[in-house]
């Protein structure tokens, strides 16, 4: 019998202190759990990623002195702790530390930096070197090889180093965001490392939002055969205790994909709220599906009590709309306020009219519209601390049709990196979940409108969005080509004019507030276009 | 008499035929000045820098065919052309082509790749590997060494090996962001090279704005001596040809320090608005030192039919400063626009009466008035096709004493990296330089106010700018420590508060539009702190 306790925690970005005490308390249960070893996720003490707080000298300081104030507390309990190693030279490395009564027995450096995607390690760390024993530790003597994250992807890496050196378990500390479909693929690539060693893999992820970022948990340990001994749940801190030589461990079920989604929105937009210092938000609720679905996110994250919905109706929404706003605002139990937004758009235009030289009422008109909403809810937000939660899709973000200033005013955007038909995908699923309704069947019915003007649906500017998040999915999250994705000449011109969209948007996404990343190339870290551009392929 | 001709040209990214032309059109001028080789900066083809566009692979590939085409028409004359090069696998490689009569002679990778401050190419390329004679080329039996950008900076690096296997010049091919007090290590690093090796350094650097940055140009040549022999001028194209064995080749003059800052900020913005093909401008005008100096910045960058000063006065703003903000635009001669906001602010007082349950009057209606100005501003720009510059310093954008959605609206922040200290001193530079005046006196005289409400001052809420500023050149462009940028504990409370204010007004900078770079850390791809960060140190 060898327990070993996963401790799957919430760290937040620059919390010494509260991350100290995070790590204690999982220590004290994994002790009162009878394990011999705890793992925690990479870079545990300061936070995953800190970003350009690395740069900072006594960042890096206060990062070692927290691991060495907890090294001596470790006792009754050996311990892998992520933190950030500093050499004589300054130089600094993602690390983990094994320690074993109150001793820093080991230090393992990271050897593959991943600098692709979200992640920018090579501005930060230099590489650890793998020598003979690298990041070789016993326990109960058995030896175990540390590794963090993506160590472990890199086919024959310090994993199978370790594991020639004699390793029978191998220990790896991750932060690894959610995306879509990629449990899966974490699951095989741990199996297959676990029969390539024949070794027991303990892999120990993070969980908890970090702006754009969400940290999906689901640590798991596999059986040198490859077989799934252990997994800890998806999307909550847990300490997962698992006796790797036992036959029965606890297995968390895992969400199907929509379930899955929903819920790193839930997590993604709580833990940004709360870990930036809020505790209510207000959106705006149109009657439309977005306003809708972020609004039940909201309180399935914060609870009715702390999500404020207005409605602010111009002259050109429906009566349906409003009245879908004060249902779905209802059925939620949510404070909600209606706030006709005429009487202010109409000084605004009376004011404008002479500088506007009598011409035709274009985007100007509309867009004020969507500013005066802003303006509102911004107000709510300087009134009464509310942080303001954006309802835009990736969809409207992806293509420009959104207001910069007006509807994309907000800190936070839960749909950020969702397309609109995943919206409908979403707000169905999530109907479904209980006998009473949540979003009316009508907000489902009614064709997408922007209700900027008279008789506007978004389909009509955009294509039905069955196409567009087709072309979407090519060009956006696949890098593919004008040629490529247009599959004859009558398509032709539809992809051009909407990959121009999507180029000519760039500065409106730069300005956007951050949102939950559930893709593999969301509009955020992740995505580094330049808006000077003049390529249009 | 060897003639080297170095085309400091403006490249805007992804326009392959535009860069091509201009390619073509440097090299013919090179040909008739009788030079026998010509010099582009780095990565010429596809301008610099791509960012994501190098994940495209036709992007890649468009590149490459732009290079052959341009190859075949090289004659009477050879040239070295930066472009992004690609092996087999797929890997690429930011490159230099030596070109001679219409045959690619010989292609260099470069070595060394930045991977820090604005700089990511380690997310895009491979590192090339220095091989016996890599980049050694031969011109008139005299051989050259190709090196780009990076790799002279470091000791030893390439150039040092090309040196040793016989070349007796060093080409380096560079795209170097304009930053204060850069020309001059530059131009130390290069003597030094050059003394070193004993070589002739050719140093071809790229000119004009790119988003954030601006490249100065300034393109050098030094002899084996390390004495300059030939230099371009700062911010504008030139072909700048140099015979190597001469004595008297073209030395342009450099600008002083405020001078150069100015002209960074003019070409920074002139280049953002054409390139994203705007022709005018807008901004708010309100009587203060920041929006006058920008509409002096806008009408040098675009002359004065281009740009529209709007002057948006409540009743907290004095009759002084509106008068101030008229003298501004006549002295200019651009188009002013007075439209008080009082009636707009007054209707959304109003309406907000109601819900703000009578609590006493805070920064909800104050950022209104900000924020009424930043729509009426884009209802200008939605309506006639302007981009609207904004008007906030990095001293407010620091510290966040600036509004969201209000006067932070806008396409282009030409003072995004200017401390408001610094602000004063281009004022009082640029009015300097011609006999009328430009900005009023009142203007210097007046205490910095938002006026938001009555009896604002700026330096009321933050402290003296020179105090401030000298706090923020600690926390921001030095990333010192609250312990150490504090002398003693009298000015603890003070600087505390300060980089309190910094850390917790991320979330605005990060919907902030971009502005030209001119420090080591400005606030764009630069600055990568997160937003949900505890730390406080």
């Amino acid at each position: 019998m060898l327990k070993i306790a996963l401790a799957q925690i919430n760290t937040t970005v620059g919390d010494f202190a509260g991350n100290a005490n995070l790590i204690l308390d999982y220590m004290a249960r994994a002790k009162r759990a009878k394990a011999r070893l705890v793992v925690f996720p990479e870079l545990a003490v300061c936070g995953y990623p800190p970003e350009d707080l690395l740069l900072k000298k006594h960042f890096v300081e206060n990062n070692l002195k927290t691991l060495s104030a907890l090294a001596k507390k470790v006792h009754g309990v050996s311990a892998v702790v992520g933190f950030v190693d500093a050499d004589s030279k300054g130089k600094i490395y993602n690390a983990a530390a094994f320690i074993n009564e109150g001793v820093i027995k080991a230090v393992y450096r990271k050897n593959e930096l991943p600098n692709y995607g979200v992640f920018d390690e090579k501005r930060y760390f230099q590489p650890g070197r793998f020598e003979a024993h690298s990041g070789v530790a016993t326990i109960e003597g058995r030896k175990i090889g540390l590794s963090i994250c993506e160590d472990i992807w890199i086919d024959t890496g310090v994993y199978a180093k370790q594991a020639k050196a004699g390793a029978k378990i191998l220990v790896n500390l991750s932060a690894s965001p959610y995306e879509v479909g990629k449990l899966k693929v974490r699951h095989d690539l741990l199996s297959r490392r676990a029969k390539e060693t024949k070794t027991t893999v303990v892999y120990c992820n993070l969980v908890g939002g970090q702006d754009e970022l969400v940290f999906d948990g689901a640590s798991m340990v596999f059986s040198p055969q490859g077989k799934l001994l252990a997994r800890a749940r998806q999307f909550e801190e847990e300490l997962l205790v698992c006796d790797v030589d036992a036959k029965e461990n606890p297995i968390a079920p895992i969400l199907e994909e929509t379930q899955e989604i929903y819920q790193a929105l839930v997590v993604g937009t709580r833990d940004y709220v709360q870990k930036n210092g809020f505790t209510k938000v207000a959106l705006g609720l149109s009657g439309g599906i977005d306003s809708a679905l972020v609004a039940v996110i909201a309180v399935d994250a914060l609870t009715a009590e702390n999500v404020t919905a207005i409605s602010m109706p111009s002259r050109f929404n429906a009566k349906a709309t409003r009245q879908d706003a004060r249902v779905v605002a209802k059925n939620l139990g949510i404070e909600f306020k209606e706030i006709p937004i005429q009487a202010i758009h109409n000084v605004y235009l009376r004011i404008l009219r002479k500088h506007f030289n009598r011409l035709a009422p274009n985007i100007a008109e509309e867009n004020l519209q969507a500013r005066i909403r802003g303006n509102l809810l911004m107000a709510f937000s300087n009134k009464f601390g509310w942080l303001v939660l954006t309802t835009g899709n990736k969809s409207e973000m992806a293509v420009g049709y959104c207001t910069l200033y007006g509807d994309m005013s907000g800190g936070f955007a839960p749909l950020k990196d969702i397309f609109k038909t995943k919206a409908y995908t979403l707000a169905r699923w999530r109907n479904a979940q209980q006998r009473t309704t949540l979003i009316p069947k009508s907000v489902f019915l009614r064709a997408p409108t922007a209700e900027l003007r008279a008789n506007q649906t978004d389909e009509e500017s955009l294509g039905a969005y069955e196409q567009l998040d087709g072309v979407l999915a090519s060009y956006v999250q696949a890098h593919q080509s004008l040629g490529s994705i247009a599959k004859d000449s009558a398509q032709l011109p539809y992809v051009k004019k909407t990959i121009n969209l999507v180029d000519k948007n760039e500065y409106k996404r730069r300005q956007g507030p951050p949102g939950v990343k559930i893709t593999a190339r969301a509009f955020g870290r992740d995505w580094r276009l330049p808006i000077t551009n003049k390529y249009k392929e």
